[in-house]
């Protein structure tokens, strides 16, 4: 098993160890700049695409299908973990067990108008398949949306390029196990995955957090085929 | 007069006192992140454009439109500081004193196939006027491409949101004086400013500074209408 792939391993492995610390950090409200910026930031621009249908991936424990479903959107979740699968289907509403590597030839039967990755493109070959994998299950004429770290507050004094960098769970409660690595990219560099897949970028975002007015994140929109 | 015209007059007091100095600092290559990365930069992502003619807007003492004559492109340049527009046609090309806000009545005869501004961008107001001039100045199918600090290392420690911050010549030589306020502008706002104006942003550069790792600059390039 190479590097990367002993790292895509070492995520799947994380988020199985912290299924149920996840699913209660973010039911409690726990995770503040959820809370606070960018729960309602994904919200708005999923909305803003005017979607029936949307499909989000790594949906995790399920609040954002939910969250949609609650403003009449026909909303379902995938993720490869099957224990938060598990969560959210108890919560209510539609979910499979599907990982990145399958979504490609998942048999969803429906295409979407809307994907959505709200911070689950961790890794870099899994990323990959996930872009990949969205030509195929949304329509044309649909969107594809990532929110992701922003390169901005996410870089700290590493090299701005891509890259593997250490994980951790600062911030979060000591329940969080094993934290995992996870791939930086520049925005030139998710700027190219979305050419590359014949996706044109037509808005980013940059919620900026209320205390220090720097960018909790990037949600970057695209128009597919 | 306003806040922000007292300070797009103050960014043009400010190159009509150092056209001196800033001629000197060009063309004797004391700008270090110009020498090592930024001009090699501008030049590559503008040559890959493949234009037979270029605009260079805001182009100082004129380098970037003799090393474009070098490479075969019929490059002219217009600047607001007489003084600039002086040494540029000293040292050889095709030069005029256009202000930006003339820019949008300038009898240019011919559109460009690419119209480039690096560096040249610093005001609020005069960066709009520009725009709009380009959408007249720039052909259907051409280009336009700006070269600007980057949001990642400029942005320091103040809030990441549009607005005026002081001008310093940190790292430059005493002989400069009066530094100009400039406006800092978020990746979100720049991509609503190539939007506004019926742009399509088709690539970003980040070009890395060698010792840092960390981008020194980005590079916009877009299609026009």
């Amino acid at each position: 098993m190479s590097g990367d792939e002993a790292r895509e391993r070492a995520i799947a492995d994380s988020w199985r160890a912290n299924a149920g610390a996840w699913t209660r950090a973010v039911r409690s409200g726990g995770i503040a700049s959820r809370r606070q910026v960018t729960d309602r930031a994904i919200i708005d621009v999923v909305v803003d695409t005017n979607p029936a249908t949307v499909l989000d991936i790594g949906c995790g424990e399920g609040w954002l299908v939910r969250a949609l479903a609650d403003r009449g959107i026909a909303a379902r979740g995938v993720d490869f973990t099957e224990a938060l699968i598990g969560s959210a289907r108890r919560a209510g509403g539609r979910f499979d067990v599907v990982s990145y590597a399958e979504l490609g030839s998942w048999p969803a039967k429906d295409r979407f108008d809307t994907a959505v990755c709200n911070f689950s493109l961790i890794g870099e070959r899994s990323t990959r398949d996930v872009f990949r994998a969205v030509r195929r299950l949304v329509d044309a004429g649909g969107c594809f949306i990532v929110q992701t770290l922003h390169p901005v507050t996410a870089c700290g004094d590493a090299p701005y390029e891509d890259g593997w960098h250490a994980g951790s769970w600062q911030g979060f409660s000591d329940e969080f196990t094993d934290p995992a690595p996870w791939y930086f990219r520049t925005l030139e560099s998710w700027r190219r995955l979305f050419d590359d897949h014949a996706m044109a970028l037509t808005a980013t975002h940059e919620p900026p957090d209320p205390d220090t007015g720097k960018p909790v994140s990037i949600i970057f929109v695209a128009a597919t085929g």
